[in-house]
């Protein structure tokens, strides 16, 4: 457990941007060229203003990274930098005659607008929830052989698109495509009627690797800077009809949403929990220590056009039966290379018992039992007009540490 | 038919890159920055040269792309300025008193080293030939019912690798990864011992579009610049094992390789011949007029280290069942949104007979069938200090349209 630190920023009560916290993202003030920030309560932290004010100043790197339009140079100054640069941040904003305290370099959040985080030059999606697997095989394919021989062995995945990756707060259209409504009559064409959320979490890479690298399991965390908040968006009627043999493709690659702050790894260091147990043991390129998995609590809500929000799922990270480090390793183990800005999803994060599933899918068992929201109307998948909101964060008060909302509404077919 | 062309430069026999050619690619002479070039005979067209000798000078455009590292602000242009300058490098090539007949602007193609001809931001590949659909579908799941029901009605796709795709010339490691030699024994781990090359044509996008925009089949082909040689290096072993439910992931991502060269549209249009028949007729939003498919001769050699090469293939790009148009039209049907540069790859291109096969899986029927070499030695897949060579080209004689050799050396596992 870290010292407890006192930040003369303000901290609204359940923020998840404590002094804990100190993410990094983009931002972008109107007539301004965007810029790196972090963010304290409900703060945006201007690092370009920070850096002028010679808060970094004991730190040796190329101050220009913080005016860039993503955050993949600041990543590649490695962790040594990128952690000595948030702890200098932090320190800042605990002491007394802080430069920061008196300044331009806070801003309201709601006064400029986030940007996408990162350039993901790759995105890839894995599977490693063992309770979606499972109710996903059960819906799918065969209720008794749920889970396929070598979801056990290894951790399914596959490659998305990286294109369609949008901030929080991008609305999406309700997508177009081929579908297969009746079993054995001809496909039809249209806006897809099972539009579906993933709750997910993604990794960012922190370090590139050449063609032909491996990465060793044990290695692999020192090759993550941070994580992001993930919405998978799914149409599952046109990803039913078009994914044998070849995988998920137009059913995901409209949009996924993911969230505008990236947080350090580092930050999650109180939070590590064992994951489940793996049976059977995986083989030794995989096999890594204990405390793999990281207990942030996550939350999927529907707004709907009047504004209320209705809590449709309430699941955790740490369910996770793979963890990222065997992921990342698992990933490169053919010698794939990764670059700094790669973004690696979870795949969608459901817990044991129905209240934690991470999809509509899930949720309403393939529209099998709809649920019910607060405006009395009812929902098997998402319908037009709909914000979907994710949530997540590790610990609590003031020691939280979370990424804000992952939200984005759904507007009609174009 | 274009009008006879008669060029002062030499150009050998049997030349893939004519006057009837020009294709664009990016080069590096020792010691200089990369820049883009075209090629005539065995002769590298320096572009920035060109455009300091004038060759350009009618045409309004900014001379900096030339000078890039990759293609992608060139294609940018538009395919109007982009024609002009080929138009107007093809009237040069053929014009008395040229200034590029006594310049520094042709270097012989030996001298130079040839680079990756664009920055891919997305890559996806197709599975568009069903005589390939249906030898897979046979080996690997139902001979009695190889093609899947959705295989007539849209064309199957999945997301690819981006970082991977290297040019031609680069050697690649004999991948490492989980194979399940035998039914429901445990996997074990190894390098991969079902190495294969996939004969694949790919395409290169030249515009972009935004998140929702979808293309008309009628209007799709005005989005792509032009066509690469492509070989989708494939681990057999590794994707068999993985590949349920999700796709294929890493039997895949290890390498693909590609042409240098990036031959536009338009020089095919001599070439044009109708696609097969599609039966049942495809949804309204994937029909488009006949002349879809391109005549262009492809073939797979295999060279041993006593650098002997063995034909192992002749295929043609002709036997496509899906178009490139429609590969597009359905590829954002969706509203993904596509980038210049992304990279389109038709999946393996195999005939009705056997000497037509674009894998060595399909070759030698899953290893039931080895092929002898002119070495003596036999092959089921790719041995290590083999080296495979694909070529393809349309027309012949002075006419002929190409793309040179794609080929790579595979190394043992690291």
């Amino acid at each position: 457990m870290q010292n407890t630190l006192k930040t003369w920023a303000t901290v609204p009560v359940d923020s998840d941007f404590t002094i804990y916290n100190l993410p990094i993202g983009v931002f972008q003030k109107a007539g301004q060229e965007p810029r790196l920030a972090s963010i304290i309560g409900d703060h945006v932290i201007d690092m370009v203003v920070a850096a002028d004010l010679g808060v970094f100043d004991a730190i040796d790197f190329d101050k220009h990274v913080l005016a860039r339009d993503t955050a993949n140079d600041y990543i590649s100054l490695g962790k040594k930098v990128t952690s000595a640069i948030r702890l200098a941040l932090q320190t800042s904003l605990c002491s007394g005659g802080s430069p920061l305290s008196d300044s331009t370099a806070l801003i309201p959040v709601q006064e400029v607008k986030l940007l996408l985080p990162v350039y993901v030059r790759d995105y890839t999606d894995f599977y490693s929830s063992i309770e979606h697997a499972t109710n996903v095989g059960k819906m799918f394919r065969d209720p008794e052989n749920a889970l396929l021989p070598n979801w056990r062995h290894l951790p399914v995945g596959y490659h998305g698109r990286a294109s369609s990756i949008v901030v929080s707060g991008t609305d999406i259209h309700r997508p177009c495509g081929q579908t297969r409504p009746v079993a054995d009559a001809p496909p039809v064409y249209g806006p897809s009627k099972r539009l579906d959320f993933e709750l997910e979490m993604a990794f960012v890479v922190g370090q590139d690797t050449q063609l032909g690298d491996r990465i060793d399991v044990n290695q692999a965390e020192d090759y993550i800077f941070g994580l992001c908040l993930f919405n998978d968006w799914s149409a599952r009627d046109i990803q039913k009809w078009e994914y044998v043999p070849l995988g998920p493709f137009l059913g995901k690659s409209f949009a996924s949403s993911v969230s505008p702050w990236i947080v350090p790894l580092e930050a999650f260091a109180d939070y590590r929990v064992d994951a489940p147990e793996q049976t059977p043991e995986p083989l030794p390129y995989l096999q890594s220590g204990s405390r793999r998995n990281i207990d942030i609590q996550l939350a999927v809500d529907i707004r709907t056009s009047d504004d209320v929000e209705s809590r449709v799922s309430t699941s955790n990270f740490k369910y996770m039966y793979w963890s990222m480090a065997q992921q990342l390793t698992h990933h490169t183990v053919n010698g794939c290379n990764v670059h700094v800005g790669d973004m690696m999803a979870s795949g969608t994060i459901s817990g044991k018992d129905e209240s934690s599933y991470g999809s509509m899918l899930e949720i309403s068992w393939a529209g099998k039992r709809p649920v019910t929201l607060a405006d009395g109307t009812q929902r098997s998948f998402i319908a037009d007009g709909d914000t979907v909101v994710m949530r997540g964060h590790a610990g609590s008060g003031d020691r939280r540490v979370g990424f804000g909302a992952v939200e984005a509404k759904v507007l009609p077919a174009k």
